[in-house]
Parts: C-alpha cells; structure tokens; sequence
C-alpha cells in the first residue's frame, strides 16, 4: 500500500521544454491550490508528443522518488479530444495525466491499485481549454491529491486504461532482434535487454549488428573502455544494456535512431 | 489589494539560459538572504535581451501565481546605464527588475498601485558590478520583500515607469492587420487577437493571409485537426488566437517570425 | 569554521543536461533520504565531461551561497575506474562529488579544513551501478549530510586530492599571455585576469590580439559600448575580464574558443 507522507512531491514530466512559460504556469497553479507544494521537475525534454520517450523516463526514474510521490506527467498529443485525464493509484505512487499510455508502464510496474476518470470539474482550473489540460486539470488535481484530498472524489473508477508496452527482444534461433527504447544526451542508445538477460543469451561471445558496423565489446564503465571511437557495449544505468563510445557519440558515429532494430548473434 | 502571504513565492523570468552558473548565482543569493525563501523558475528561455519576449511571457503566466507573488524579471540590455532599478506593486503582485518596459504590460493588466525608484542600496548587495544587477539589486530584493520587509524602506516614488504597449490589432476596413506577438517551442506563432475578437471581426469566413499562403480553417484543439501539414487557427492557451499545423511547426513551415505582420480578411 | 544551519541547501552541478531523467533521479534519490531537503540546481550545463568548465562555474559561484552550502558536483566521466569519490569541508561549505579536480579550485579558494575519501557504503545506495555514482554515492552522500549526519563517519581522512590549477597570465616582457577560462552562452569570453591585474599591466593603452583582429577598447558595462560589432574588453560579473560586442557574439565573430590563448600587449 502507498506510505502516506505529508506534502508529498509532485514531481513534473512533460514536453514543454524551458523555453517558453508552460511549466512555470504549471507551478503557479499547484502553488495557488497549495502554497507548500514540494514541486520537483523530472524532465521537461520529453520529445515533442512522444508518449514512448515519456513513458520510458517516467518507468526509469520512478523508483528512485519517495512512496507517496505524485508524478504529474503532460505528454498529450490528443487533448482536446475524447482521451480522458486519468489518476493512477500503484503500491507506491500517483500518476495523473492522459490516458495514452505514457503513465501505463511505469503503473503497471508498481501495481495498478485504483485507476480513475478524472470528472470531478470542481477540482479542475474554471476555465477548462482545449489546449492546455497541464494546467487546467492535471497540475490542479496533483496540487489538490498533495493536499491530502482523497483521491476518490476526483472521479470515476475505470478499468480500461490505454496500454503501451515497451518492445521485447525477439528471439530468432542463435539471434535475438533487439531494439533502441531511448537514446540520451549523449548519444548512448538504450537496448531492451538487461545486462542479466544479455548475459544468459549470449555470454562474452557475441556480435551486434547496427548497419554495416559490428559490436563485439562488452565493458563495465565507460571508463573501462580503452580505445577512442570503438563502439562497446555497457550495462547502462538504468539496468538496460547501452552502447557506447568513449568519448564520442554512439548514435553520431553508427547513425542510430531511437526505435531503431538490431540483430544480437551468439 | 495585495493579499498578505507569508514567504511568497519568488518567481525568476531572466534572458539567461541553464548553461552558465547565472540562474544558480540568483538562487544563492536569494537563499544567503532569506534561507527559507520559495523560489521558482517561469523561465530562463527569454531570447537575449528580448524586453518583449519578456514582458509577454510575464503577462501570460502572471495569473497563475497565488496573490503576494513577487516576480523578479531579469532582461536587462542596459544594464550599467542610467535605466532604473523598479519595484511595482499591483493588485495581487509585486514586480522586481529593471524599468525598460519589461514589467510595464503585466503590471498594467493588474493595475499598479505603488511605483519606487530602487534606491536604498543597504538592502543590495555590497559591491555593485555594473554588468550583472540582476545579482547585485534584484534578486536581493526580491529576497527582502519576500522576508516581510517594507517596500517604502527600499526606494523612492516614481509614477513615470518606460511604458511596452503589445501592437493592437490594425483595422483597414474589411481587413485587420495582425502581429506575431510569440513564438513558442512548438513554432506556434501567437497572434494579437482573442477568440473573441477574433468571432466578433470574423465569423467562420476568413482568410489569414501568410505571405502567399492562406489560411482559412479554425479549430477547436489541435487534435480536432483532420489533415496533416494543413495550417490552421485555434484558440490557444494564452488567451490568443494561435496559428497551429498538426504534427509539425507552422513557424517553420509559413516562414513566420516573431513581430510578422499578417493580414486577416473576412 | 563552517556555520552550522539547519537543513542547508544541496546545490546540483552535472553536465547531465536537461533532457534525461538524471537531474530528476537526483533529486529523487537526496527526498527519499531527507524530504525536506532544500535542493537548487546551479547548472546542468557543463560541457559533458568538461571538468575545466564545471569547476570554473563551481569557483564563481560559490560564494554567493549561504554557509554550510552543500555542493554536490558530478563532472565524473571517471565513473566506474578507481578515482576516489570525496567529501571536502572548507571554511563555509561542503562539496561532494569525484576526486578529478573539478572541486580543487573552489575548495583551494575557500580554504579547505577536511576532506574525506567516501569509503562507507552504508551510507550509499544499496546496489552500485559502475556508470552513475551521482546516483549511487553523491546524491545520497549529499542528502545525509544536509540531515546532520557527522561527516566522520561518511570516510576516511585523504590529503592527497588530485590538483587542478586554472591557467595564470604568462608575462614576457610587454606582453601577456591571457587564457580563455569560460565562454557564457552570449559568447562573451572570460580571460583569467582581473580588472585590478588588467589596469596595473596595461592602464588604459592596449592591445589584445585574437587571431587577426586586435582589441583596443574598455568600456564599464555592455551598455556603456557605443558601436554595433566593434569588439571590446569589459570587467565581467566574475571578476574576470571579459571579450564582448554590443548586441552580439564575441565569440563568433572573433573566432574565439574556451582555452584560446591571446596576446595582450601594454
């Protein structure tokens, strides 16, 4: 069951980068409805309407916040239309934001508990647009669960939330067909397949193949590795397997792009 | 009036961007002053040295922030000149930054009712560089008002602030003359024009003219839009009318800059 | 002697960027730990790996954070080989981070009093990844600290921190020889001289050459520079000199970049 914490944070992940006053506005309205709100950004460099990449931040960085912790997450290509705003209780954590997947693979990995419709208007901004549902729903009912209001006045319960799995690797005899889930600022693509699963598919024995380039390296660190611009891979922090380039860009050097497919052979 | 908060939030808007140590020096100094002060970033996206990018990004955002907020704004080309260190106070909120016309917009939709002249220098900090008073005058005072401190202690009276006036709309008589006020991260261009203006001048038959595209579709969200790479209207969350192309950026696509000028036919 | 206050700010410095989760994971991992903890980002901005560049921007900022400041510093592409992870107690503040330098110059400039290889695991994350130890060690480290945890018992007393000296002015007869130290993101390049150093050398009559173009001017504030594109010197918010051009990038049009070395001659 979620730890009940006192003002617990709300932590913020969206699409709406620095630039511009979207997550400042976000701030104003959950500091309006609780002015002791412990608000803390996760990342507002989500790729523009990409529920993939959001869902993947959310999934990696989750289990490193406190229990009670209410991730407030606005990547919604579709507001305006019928998707419906949702809050998801798990074991641990709330999420709120649009039922599109981008909150399914980070819940369903802490337990769906109680899944709602967020129709209760009277917790929402006045004023709803069809625009910006970030600040008129979404950071309104974080700013409101923070509070301690109970979450089943917000809404409706449902059972139907919209899925997103993240790919599998898919095992053809001696290879398995791998595939990019993230790529990060650096340039190191995140494979899906942990360093246990690498290990028990294919041992130090190994080749990966992006394009007309071969990885048969494996190393601990980015450290480890010895030779400039040699790609290699590496068990990356987030528990995925990543390939890597000593100082240097793996995904400049192999031209790799995020959903990208590559074939690992033992 | 201003409602009386304890410890308001200081709301940082600056031209400054994340790379360098400025934003962090902001929040130190902030923080040797009133250590428990409740900073929060609207942006720091501001195009260098754009008063006007400011003044809209302030004027957009302001109403979201509870009552007693002190905005402490930070686009400031003529640093070390004679322009004034200003502390506004309006209705609901308190204004810091340089008096170049940055707080002029905001300040005026919330009705100013105190203007001073920063002039007591015990309250900046002790050496004054003539590059950087955003460090050495703002943020420091910002951090005094937010500890409860008396604004009349911090300066003289003046009642002849630089005034910004955002371009209204040009009527030619079926025509209107419209401006780019904004451009956000997505390449929407904000318009000078409200949802409702624009129905009153408008109605559904119109044509927005771009150079030699035509615009000729509104809708209610960006989801609602049919076809891909078609630009369209839609009442954006501003509170202005947006011009908007689905999955894609109409900035780029129109060639539209901010300040453009476009003519609107009905 | 360090002032004791309670619960004192945790000051983030990485060149993780904005985009990934990392920051967020940060500061997911210092509130489970401690959730009241007060946490500032100073920069994520460093070029990656850029120890040189994260701890010039540690160096002048520094001071303007309260005493007992906990700086938690991750310029680490080490991670995973055997450099240290460290603690330093300095007169006012504490900082966290790898033993590659990128702390030396701000703990030199702030007397260091204690410095500790952090060698208690108890007090780190339980599973330790050999290519995130921000996560793994510096954050939690961090979070215990600004608890009250005694720094004795985090390690094991070292006296031999790996140096790193920002470059001096070189003196050969009438001329200097000035280093690049910084370049902020107006393109305004910082020379590792101060205003007093720059007037005792050279006075008023100058010559600084970059490349082909040579610099005669020094004005008080960019303000104060009367002509578009005309290259000047001016005393920068750092302390330092800084190369600037009105309304411009000194940077780009002189070609100049972090580390260049160029000619002043009195």
């Amino acid at each position: 069951m979620t730890r009940p914490i006192a003002n617990p944070p709300i932590v913020l992940l969206t699409d709406f980068g620095l630039q511009d006053a979207f997550v400042g506005i976000l701030k104003g309205v959950i500091l309006t409805i609780n002015p002791k709100a412990a608000i803390v950004d996760l990342s507002h460099g989500v790729s523009p309407q990409d529920i993939g990449h959001g869902a993947f931040l959310l999934t990696s960085a989750m289990g490193y916040f406190p229990g009670g912790t209410i991730f407030c997450v606005v990547v919604d290509p579709g507001v305006g239309s019928e998707r419906r705003p949702v809050l998801i209780r798990t074991k641990d954590y709330y999420f709120v934001g649009p039922d599109n997947g981008v909150l399914w693979p980070a819940a369903q990995k802490n337990q769906v508990e109680q899944a709602l419709h967020l129709t209760r208007t009277a917790y929402f901004l006045k004023n709803i647009s069809s625009t910006f549902h970030g600040r008129d729903i979404f950071a309104p009912i974080a700013a409101h669960l923070s509070q301690g209001t109970c979450m089943t006045k917000l809404g409706i319960p449902v059972s139907d939330l919209v899925p997103l799995e993240f790919p599998v690797p898919e095992k053809q005899g001696n290879t398995l067909i791998l595939t990019v889930l993230n790529m990060d600022i650096y340039g190191n693509p995140t494979l899906n397949i942990t360093w246990d699963e690498f290990k028990a598919f294919a041992g130090n024995a190994f080749c990966l193949e992006s394009g007309t380039r071969k990885i048969s390296r494996i190393y601990r660190s980015y450290a480890q590795a010895q030779e400039d611009l040699e790609p290699f891979l590496v068990a990356g922090s987030s528990g995925y397997m990543e390939i890597a380039v000593k100082n240097g860009s793996a995904a400049d050097q192999l031209k790799i792009h995020c959903r990208d497919r590559l074939i690992l052979t033992r």
